[in-house]
């Protein structure tokens, strides 16, 4: 039996799921705040092996590489997403290279993980190329325990049941710099490819642009050393990648609120 | 120190992240094989309900619904995923409805749950509605076992730790005909939507496509009664698709390849 | 080819799999050091229902029970498990009634869910009636962010992709009391069933126990408002604990270590 | 308000929690039905490494030992598990190793990972040495697809996030014989450790038992050709078993009951 009542045109929602309530969207519509624990470490690879990752016209500024392990909360502005953490919060491992744009310094992210599917569809839609990973990071305590020795923090990476990285961070200073390149302001590609047949190599959507966010907030940065190990198999690019020197680690808090997004050029 | 070294302009892959050597895709080049077992429940839904979510111009033939619940293997055509089988398996649930495109019937898939970010990527991109979920269906044996009574098949889905659905068949025909709405040239949205302030309203991408694939084989279809509970809160939009009645079960295995799309129309 | 070097009878370890170097494990020898973040619920339950869940020689003291939401940081004395904190971290989900043995006010355990093995382990060797589950629950930070609303915690249990559990705290005194009943010194019972036929009745352990920790360090404890929703199903026995009444919520922080264990009484 | 009526001492269940209801526990009782589909690789290890795993009075028969990858269902006989796949299905990873029994010819098992609690338990009681860890084995379908392709299956275990095994079996052989060492009647060590001060070398449960099975069916044995690498990090002691020449690969499948257990010696 046939219900032939027009079809109604007024689906709505920021991203798909697309429905007539608009309450169904795997992202909410912006502005989107976060707020985290990072633990990062920066350090040299090989200028050949990771120049080629950047996307022209972006030109490599340093062999400076930094790696950031975060454990998030996150909610929109309409919902109360801190009310169910199941779904607000997320963990996130970024790898960020030193770049730049038109001369100005700008990090570029060539790969990064989270273990959500809403932290990975708002990452695709300002531009970070994310992928499903397990990050884990220990957790800092008001209490003395042998369970969490004062100032050290650990961090791991696996990828489909394979470790990717692992890091070790004991910090001795308090109130030290951000570590560079910084995630602010990165330059991301946005991308989403055309399954046409003939369009394969058309993109729909292939744009640099640049991450914005407002209202950001920084804790004080306790910065020491740092160890960092890339367990990846050898034939993984991640490889290409692997620490040359290890520089320094950081622990800090951070929020932010984002909902905006500044295009770069189309590529 | 700087290394001023043009960057390199030939990032490769058909999806994010795009590397040097193009090997680091969330998602390899079409063709995509899929191989995979299927559990499906026909049902009735409240036309009323269920109308408004059909993009215009589609319109709705039948309150006529399907949910697949379907473990699949999957491969490129150019990687061996099927050696990696973390990477090359998942569990997907589909909810269809019976629509039309301009008098040609077609299903429409309002909502759809993977356990993958690889199967959720290349959803994305043919316009499935894709969230993570996590899909559970019991299996057959050769061997005859309580632990899986001959012809008895459930299948549940739960997202974030919630149970949206379980039901259940028991087949009792061995060559019946497919459940409809059938997945095979369903209609979807694809659809990227634009952070840039100001533009949030008016997407990147937002077209309505139809699904192909090529060289379908389907086995014995196996028919009988089924049970379907959608347990999912009242407040989810899901819960409009409520069963009114259940239809019939099914039980069989398809494979497929999909390396097009086919353009309906910008919405 | 036989070998018959006589095989070794030095197998070490605590717990299986004991191995001949004794690195194997599953959970290394105590003392077992313990960090962790609390958000609980104090309740009334329904006095007729839940008295029986108490083992005799135990009596009911009260009909006030409390759940406790931990995300918990662990290390053994001789391991560096911090250093993986895939392995030391865990989150745990524990129902407390409140009871009495021989006239002494005692806490009993009726539940428990953590989604570890090690922490599972550890659990079955001290009585706690281990099993499977996810919590989750809300972080505070120092920084201000709508994703974190101060004093503001949220928690939840789900099991086998089921919500069992959301609960609710707003902190807004600072210095309070802790919650009763209070897990340090609860009576568990430690079992371990005889599968030889004719003896599933016969336990090979069935003891009431006490559990003993040393070096607690209490943080000062925050105390407000609290709503807890228990949305298992009416069939699960879990739910004759369900609340007659929300008393207060409490977060704190509190380290300790384990290597003891008080036998109360054969049963 | 105390309430002082008596405790009940008619808690039941096979297993912890025990509650008045006895339907609560992890574990059903037993008769416990399972079917399963096993991917099996035979190799030779290092006779000098592995002797010292067999507890003693065992003795090592051969240097042969055999990996069992297997994808279970699972049923208790007064429950109807299979209608709740997420609680009924489970894959395992299973190392035995070429003991004897006062001269009887009896496989051993060092190792073992499951991926869910109730199998975990089942598997204590048993003797079982029990871990989580995750088990992916690839599966085959009636349809041809390069997806599956035909008589080849993968398999994989990841522990924690990490790789510990990857196996490949090719078969070309439709009737073949079982591969040894057999999980049939292993010897197993059922284990329980006293956590009272003074007694940590003092386990309450210490014996070496036998696993029975009934209505054990097994189908035709495929067999073939088979790759496997241990990956696991070198300073883990599974590396002792680290195939020195892998000797053929196996797929088939298997259903039996369990509600039995031989004790062999007190150790």
């Amino acid at each position: 039996m046939a219900n032939k009542t027009p079809a109604s045109d007024t689906l709505k929602g920021f991203t798909s799921p697309r429905t007539p309530k608009g309450t169904s969207g795997i992202v909410a519509p912006p502005p989107w705040h976060y707020v985290g624990q990072v633990t990062a470490i920066e350090f040299e690879a090989d200028g050949e092996k990771i120049a080629p990752y950047l996307p022209a016209p972006m030109q490599m500024e340093s062999t400076q590489c930094c790696v950031y392990f975060i454990e998030w909360q996150y909610t929109s502005e309409t919902t109360e997403d801190y009310l169910d953490p199941v779904e607000s919060q997320y963990r996130e491992t970024i790898l960020l290279m030193s770049g730049s744009y038109k001369g100005e310094a700008m990090a570029y992210c060539p790969f990064i993980w989270v273990d959500q599917d809403k932290a990975l569809m708002r990452g695709l839609i300002q531009g970070w190329p994310k992928q499903l990973g397990s990050t884990h990071m220990s957790r800092s305590y008001a209490l003395e325990s042998k369970a969490a020795p004062t100032g050290l923090s650990a961090a791991t990476l696996s990828v489909n049941g394979e470790r990717y990285m692992a890091g070790r961070v004991q910090v001795h200073e308090a109130d030290a710099n951000m570590p560079a390149p910084s995630f602010a302001g990165s330059a991301l590609v946005r991308y989403f490819p055309d399954l046409v047949k003939g369009n394969h190599q058309q993109p729909l959507v292939h744009e640099l642009v640049q991450l914005k966010s407002r209202d950001v907030q920084i804790s004080k940065v306790a910065k020491g050393e740092a160890m960092l190990d890339f367990t990846v198999m050898a034939d993984h690019e991640l490889s290409d990648f692997s620490p040359k020197k290890v520089l320094a680690g950081y622990r800090f808090q951070v929020a932010l609120t984002v909902d905006d997004l500044k295009p770069l050029t189309k590529l």
